[in-house]
């Protein structure tokens, strides 16, 4: 079990992170928090800092995101997640965030990995698009024998043939992590199918499948996200998806006497 | 909405397809067929035309296991599911048999489903272990415009670099499959996953994500199952598996106010 | 070594197999036929039987095609490479061809296989788009254990993450089954790419590897082809590539003394 | 054009890196940097700093062993070429080395490529394990954009469903790549398949596909390296090879008249 903020991840209930992608603006990330929180959310996510593909692209408000976040925080009382990728920018991120995520491009890059086993920081741990299980568990421990304990591992989707969703989500690498390890396993079904009609059928799929929780891209208005826009969900999208989580399984069909 | 044998596939309640990989003996398969039965389940399953890797492995009983099977069905009342490998043998196994499966290394087999759109029996077409989401609708086409509308979709996992499980289960298939199309969905995550212990995980995965059934390989004594033994479930396992889909889910966490 | 109508295969020269994706016409193939031998290859292919994702696709022309094969072996002297896609057409298609093609859809069609397998004709196997090299060999155990000794392999790319081109076009599997097994294999650099450009430089890369051969896709006019026009090579671009394979590679860099 | 220590890259010959994966001692790397001089290797690889899977690998000697690779250039004439993992060491590794490898698991690493974009030293990217031709141009992009001009890039494998390698050693990506940017392609055969058997089949096709060298890991005892032993050639089995690259090509089947 791992504490966050004051919310516990991996003790038999699980949790949310929402929020968007991206940091761009003041007033998009305090609608995005409130709405979360309203929803039922027990996380913020927000990216300060952005790994991308293209050097084009927008890569983060940096520092200023990290200083919005706080106001989000101090709005919502919601414990922050947010990315760190590098070495060098530990310290600054661990001032404003309650949980340091390794993003998938990193979960390999062992100089930020064995700086993180030295933070007091609890660390979510995403899955590489290519790392099995077993690689995903060792790069866990380089955190776990570094000194860190407080790791919670994310699935994300693997890179597979199939490019009809934007990843392979890899569902069975929930159950079979908890197997082989003892950490906490968070699900993202933004990043790992990367379509916004089968998010809430994958959401519900996750947390059947013992996810200790949900991680949800959300956005005022996905389509002028500045990243991600497709597999995210908008205000009312994400309050709707809470919801539909409570609704009863549908029956099994009775067999004939 | 498919009709097989008096059980309604694909009407909002969701059906198990239960039995052995292959059919190996009348005690093996009677067994198996009363205890899948008992425990709930809605249709028996069981080869008797092995499609295997090696020609050293064993091929199935043949015409002599589709006798086992209807003698199966008069004593439980079970409609069958079972395997047919090429136009040769439509025919003969459609004597027998309530439902005809195309097997996975089947899917793309063009002469062996437009031989099947001309039949009356409905079809239940497994998912080639490289096919997109598209293919695999393109080869569900091939049955319903050859004049075929009784046709199922079976998720059983894909092949990619993760080995450590026998296929990736891809559950976001489900959702994506009945957004494409109209067809009923089941999931098979004995050959999804190819281990035992993360099946029920599974299950209820994908019945979460809106599966209209699950396909589970069940066997007496899986470690003597001349086919698929590690992914197959003792009769014990099975009834267990059948009780726990019942299990309330967990409780989200409560935010703090 | 195996002898396909006078030509040896896997004798330490390699051959070249060249013609249309799909036979479309008399005109069509004679000219293809007429212009590949005049550049110096060695067999003729030409699909008269078309496996296709699509049912609405074009599925070749059937025993008219087989004719006219017929026809441009009379008049080229090149043997005859084509593929039979079931069981019940292995009688019709002998008549015509010199050497029967597995298509890489049926490398596990067993009931074909072992059809095949006591044929009087050599048997060219492609790789399945998602089968190991052991695998493959496996599939051509089939053939061999049950009594055609005249096999050869054929690589033609398997399905990756990487959709840039149409395959993965693995040339690592050529020397690896060669060293697990002793079966010639050749190489198809068209479908294993998908890409004209890269075509001559994949084909001298798979005889440096050890193929035995190349199958190479050509057709009068690629971009009013029935099938795999895109991958296809016009009759220039094909004799251009025959002359590319004479030019001696690049020198290595002298290193300072 | 690349100029590497006097060596240039990518001018119509093509180069070979040769050393061991990871320098050990200076017996090791003195032995490795002599033989392949002499077999007529035109730069040295050798690893000081290790990105491994596990934290309780080896991983690696570092200022140590760059001090080491120091000598054996002074000793052989040969340039350095070698791994830096962080922006936190690229002034150190500077010093040293010729040319700075960033490494499969790196090549995503946006600050560590930003940072390198400053240096005046030639950067060799290898492509990640999951990543398109594409997504390797973009991150090369971070480079030249960023106003390092001098990039080399490297193929070495891709992560496939095929698992009888160690990676598919993507060779196509060879023409493409050069036919989508204009950078030299080195390619790495051994980390490209991982069997030393056959290593030598691929460097010749790496070679005919047009690659502007090769990178080849060579030991004097593979059996006792520290790591990617079953891939490293001992010093005869990298002479041997050096010959077999100017072995004349098996000739063409001549068809009948």
């Amino acid at each position: 079990m791992v504490d966050v903020g004051g919310v516990a991840i991996g003790g038999g209930t699980w949790v949310v992170i929402a929020g968007p992608c991206s940091v761009e603006s003041r007033e998009q990330l305090l609608d995005v928090a409130r709405a979360v929180k309203q929803a039922g959310a027990t996380l913020l996510r927000g990216g300060a800092y952005k790994p991308r593909t293209s050097p084009y692209d927008f890569h983060g408000l940096g520092v200023e995101a990290l200083k919005l976040l706080k106001e989000a925080r101090d709005l919502t009382g919601l414990p922050i997640v947010t990315e760190v990728m590098g070495v060098e920018d530990v310290d600054l991120v661990s001032e404003y965030a309650d949980m340091l995520q390794v993003g998938a491009r990193n979960m390999q890059n062992s100089p930020l990995l064995r700086r993180l086993a030295q933070s007091t920081r609890p660390v979510l741990l995403k899955r590489g698009p290519s790392a099995t299980v077993k690689e995903w568990l060792l790069a866990a421990e380089y955190l776990l024998s570094g000194g860190n304990p407080n790791v919670v591992l994310c699935e994300r989707g693997i890179k597979t043939f199939d490019s009809e969703l934007r990843n392979t989500f890899d569902i069975a690498a929930i159950p079979l992590a908890k197997e082989l390890s003892h950490l906490p396993v968070i699900a993202d079904p933004s990043h790992g199918t990367g379509r916004r009609s089968v998010i809430p059928a994958m959401s519900r799929a996750a947390i059947a499948a013992g996810a200790d929780g949900l991680m949800i891209e959300v956005h005022p208005c996905p389509e002028r996200a500045l990243s991600d826009g497709p597999q995210s969900l908008d205000l009312a999208a994400f309050a709707s998806l809470m919801k539909e989580m409570e609704r009863p399984s549908r029956p099994r069909a009775v067999p004939s006497p």
